[in-house]
């Protein structure tokens, strides 16, 4: 299965939210992720980086001011 | 390997734009794929959609006024 893993890119580390993604879809403000197991989340932010090979989707908060 | 292919969804259709993607960077603006090959390709857009046990990641345009 070629799923992935999403991490929190947030304060220097990679915090993980949810193993196992299939869907992914950003909004405006928002990423809605969900796994093969039908687990969702939102997450306030945007995608930072997707590394597929390593299974990776990093994702962050928006930048503060 | 688990990359993907990368479509851009247009007038409801989808293109092919890059196979075997495995680093997607998006910005405000933009979306840079690269592949297992070294290729790459910046589209002016945004990520519509990822689904990973599928092999695929949907891009369009911005909305057109």
């Amino acid at each position: 299965m070629c799923e992935a893993n999403a991490y929190l890119y947030e304060d220097g580390q990679e915090k993980l939210l949810l193993e196992s993604v299939d869907v992914v879809v950003p909004t405006m403000t928002e990423v809605f992720l969900k796994n093969i197991f039908d687990q969702q989340k939102t997450i306030a932010g945007r995608i930072k980086e997707l590394k597929l090979v390593d299974h990776r989707i990093i994702l962050e908060r928006f930048s503060q001011k």
